[in-house]
């Protein structure tokens, strides 16, 4: 039986959009494709608001992480690092060969803007990373707080990743002055795995012009000029995902992003509610991401014991991220779930702890 | 109307492989994609014969030509250019910022092991890179021959790029001592593009791990140690792919590798002896692929018209690649095409020229 999955990506995704990819190949050197591509990538521009640079690779979206770095920073970086994937972000800066910063705070607590602003006070950096939205602690960081900082800093590239808000969690990226913003498409877009997409800034594009050993696969100076040239992509696509993104973005459209910002707000507070009552929230009160929801295990249950349960009635949720394994647990309400499938899941783990 | 790929990638995908990828999704964490992705690397060992670490990416199979790159070589590496995508691995190992140095001959011919033999005497590398299969010329280089030069020189790695050729064309991997043979999902697999498959040596994996800013999406030590630990992927993987791939390997193990090869070898055969008999050939004698043959344009036809036509009939072919245009053109006989589709098409061809 397949489980109806509630947890922080792979994201559940649609039959109609996994029967999308069946569909037969087309040359990726091709007139249809080029339509395809360029197409994907007007649908998104259109939807995220932005008239940035918009590349789709196929990666997960770890890679951008990577990219970021190898585009954006000669040599200083300063990293935020709150949870799993803002840490990774830092490893992999220092896998680089880059200096790399942090500002630290503990799992669960938000990075807060006059944190960024003390570190940029102190010392000259490139470039600043952030997790918009930490899929291991369930945190929202104050992205618009900390952009503002950010405004006082001209010459540091703003790089975040929105991997699993972007398209549930209203993000201005141009507004913003977000340089790079990167997402992946098994999150809040309810695709499968496979797809990573960059959104980069005029900036971060002439930033990159002066860094050396960018490499090929995601350089994006390179991704820009054969997009510019071409309408493709200079590695061969994941075509059949592309089929099932370009027909995700038609629906997304037709639901209005207003509507489904408003959907996850939704889902997110009823999950919250729950949580507050039966639980206790990890993620610091007024910093809840509305994607995904972490509780603190208070009741002491098995969280394993529980998914067990929740698979034979055909759902899943996620335990607590590596250290928190059994101490917390993460339902994640994203992408095209609705609020009447929250609460049959909610239902269902009230009927099996018996609250 | 659909038309069936003769290309050299995407190659044509029988319909059963395309509907498995719209199973529904699992979560990677999982014992379920455990078993899957372990299952897919002992299958690919057992096919390809091979005991060496094999790792599946989510990308085009020109990432792993960058990280054999970044995991193999901190100096000085030694490119063979015979065509587009061997010189592109040369132009990739410069963005990467190494000493990149060249041994070149003219498109449509192969490199000879004496000039290996040659270079290496003369200068100190870490790395040799070879495209075994020129998909832009038709040339299968004489890598048996190369690998016995090879041997003379155990401190520089073998880094092969057998993207168009791995399932398709006999590859010995450990007996010719490849260090690195990359691959991808969309050529002689006859799998959706989006996975690229890199085998390493333990030597490579020896000598990466001497060399710094190797990253994190493509390091070789961190795939194999994760790997090692978990049996998944550090990063989400296309799971949708992945199912399309496992479903693959077993018809393929059904058919049986010296039968596949045998099929190609057939299928070569048919094309190439048409090629002679109504252009010319325009790989040097003897050197023949057995997955993608290149015919010069003899007869001066319009490469573009013909493809229109043949369009209309279901089929597609390539023109020449890049700078060979309307100069050659290649058809692709490769995956799971069989012999009858090949004759099918070459009679379509002989009747739009009238020949």
């Amino acid at each position: 039986m397949h489980k109806k999955l509630f947890i922080p990506g792979p994201t559940e995704v649609r039959q109609d959009i996994l029967d999308a990819q069946a569909t037969p190949l087309i040359g990726h050197r091709t007139k249809a494709f080029t339509e395809l591509y360029t197409g994907i990538i007007d649908k998104l521009k259109e939807l995220l608001e932005t008239n940035n640079f918009i590349t789709v690779l196929t990666a997960s979206g770890t890679i951008f992480m990577e990219g970021a770095i190898r585009n954006c920073v000669n040599n200083d970086v300063l990293c935020c690092v709150n949870g799993a994937f803002s840490d990774r972000w830092f490893k992999i800066a220092q896998k680089c060969d880059r200096n790399s910063d942090v500002i630290t705070v503990d799992w669960g607590k938000a990075i807060k803007p006059e944190m960024v602003d003390e570190k940029l006070k102190s010392k000259k950096y490139e470039a600043l990373t952030l997790v918009q939205n930490e899929t291991s602690t369930g945190v929202r960081n104050p992205i618009e707080d900390i952009a503002k900082v950010m405004k006082n800093y001209p010459d540091v590239l703003f790089l975040v990743d929105t991997v699993s808000s972007l398209m549930g969690d209203k993000i201005n990226i141009e507004e913003l002055g977000i340089d790079i913003c990167l997402a992946s498409s098994q999150k809040a877009f309810a695709l499968p795995p496979g797809l990573a997409l960059c959104i980069v800034s005029d900036k971060a594009l002439e930033k990159a012009k002066t860094v050396k050993g960018r490499g090929h696969y995601c350089d994006f100076v390179g991704l820009k000029d054969y997009f510019d040239k071409k309408g493709q992509t200079p590695s061969t696509p994941a075509i059949t995902l592309m089929y099932a993104m370009d027909k995700q973005l038609d629906k997304i459209k037709a639901e209005g992003m207003g509507n489904r910002f408003k959907r996850h707000a939704e889902m997110a507070k009823y999950v919250q509610d729950w949580g507050k009552k039966y639980f206790s929230m990890f993620s610091e009160p007024g910093y809840e991401s509305v994607t995904v929801s972490c509780m603190n295990n208070t009741r002491k249950i098995s969280v394993a014991d529980l998914n067990t349960e929740l698979g034979k009635r055909g759902y899943a949720i996620s335990n607590g991220y590596g250290k928190l394994k059994e101490l917390a647990f993460r339902i994640a309400h994203m992408g095209d779930l609705t609020l009447d499938e929250i609460k049959e899941l909610i239902n269902n783990i009230n009927e099996i702890l018996g609250i």
